[in-house]
């Protein structure tokens, strides 16, 4: 089973006016590893694949340790815990080598722009999850 | 059983490349609704009360219906579905009139920024709290 | 000569780790006052106007005096200084009845998105643009 | 004369509805390669430098070409056009080896934040600003 990794930059904006990275932020930093993963990663990039339109149905996410802005990127590691006919499931883990600063997970739809509507996953795309479909990570 | 309501205005910045309200800004949304809740209208406010400092340790949020900028503002209904000892739960919703966009929920643990770590709920807090404390609503 | 007035709702994420509104956000405080001159206000809401697409083609931007966070909005009073045959000039004060907390201005460029490329004022928005239109503030 | 090359990524959020980099977003990127020049690099890191408090007291900044999200970072160049007694000026250009997106100068004035007041630039951090030293840039 395959995870996803990606290197994730802070910005000094990142912060709030408590001096840490902001709960919200957080988000993006998934977005951007979940951007990576299916837009630039899965089959199809430029095609009617996932960038041809998703659409985030409902995130999950617990705060485990508060991040505070350095020059180092942090790791967004992914990995796929649901494939289901038209939506899958994506769970990540925020973190450095020695501590998870957060642990989440997002529905997924992929999504017909032109045509406003959801729309299946395709075969070709099926394939692409598997190799990171994994259980769930034990509670938080 | 009382229900936050705040007016929320909407930023044209708020949406992405697709033309929707982007699902990261809904969380800033929820953050300005649950300032204006806990910061100002909690009681203490200026000395050591939830504006002295609080920390979200989870956020879930489903997404229902896409928003598109506007000029008027959204709704954000809020009230309190749990109250521990050391965190609240407060439930949400981003509607207009006629129809929700987003339901979410927050965990809320209040933190003592001088001392570094959570502290408990206040006598006076949880009086507060509890006009507001409501069954969770029905499934989505 | 009229001026635009817009009220700006602030948000508490509009501060940075310094605990002031950050210098990069009064920027999108001028984007929502001149969307709201441009797209709301100008002839031709919905139609080939401003709101079809307008591009930034320059920022001055004056910092006077910090601004930390509260629920009151601020007031972002705008008017038009230069009238051009393909661009126009916009001045901004963002301000309480007492005090300036910037001074600013943008070179906007209308622009055909569908056809990829600026194209002149149309005798309607220069109309509608005269009614703003007034001297360069004293200098800063 | 040397210049501070700062290597920025971009986000996918970065972009707009219009499906570009939005023109405040590019303050964004002048904001981190300024950290990264004056915070990480510049002397005192930790200590009573510009890390300890600096205000922003003006931009200017004119939009080039405009930027579509891609995975490789973008190049932000800066050096030092003036050094004051209490202010210095930084120009940059945001660019890819080909082309420029944006040309954009600041004023900073370092701040002391315990005192809530400017200072003036020290002895050692003018040495480090004078390798940075040059002419203004032909006109855009």
């Amino acid at each position: 089973m395959a995870r996803h990794i990606y290197s994730c930059p802070l910005r000094w904006s990142d912060m709030d006016a408590f001096g840490h990275v902001n709960n919200v932020v957080f988000l993006r930093y998934l977005e951007e590893a979940r951007i990576d993963f299916m837009f630039r990663l899965a089959p199809g990039d430029g095609s009617p694949s996932f960038s041809g339109g998703s659409v985030v149905a409902r995130h999950e996410i617990d705060y485990v340790r508060p991040l505070v802005h350095r020059h180092a990127p942090v790791t967004v590691e992914s990995w796929v815990t649901k494939i289901g006919a038209a939506s899958l499931t994506i769970a990540y883990e925020i973190k450095d080598p020695d501590q998870v600063y957060v642990r989440a997970s997002t529905v997924v739809v992929p999504y017909n722009l032109a045509e406003e509507r959801p729309r299946r996953i395709s075969a070709e795309e099926k394939l692409f999850l598997q190799e990171f479909l994994a259980e769930e990570p034990a509670a938080v």
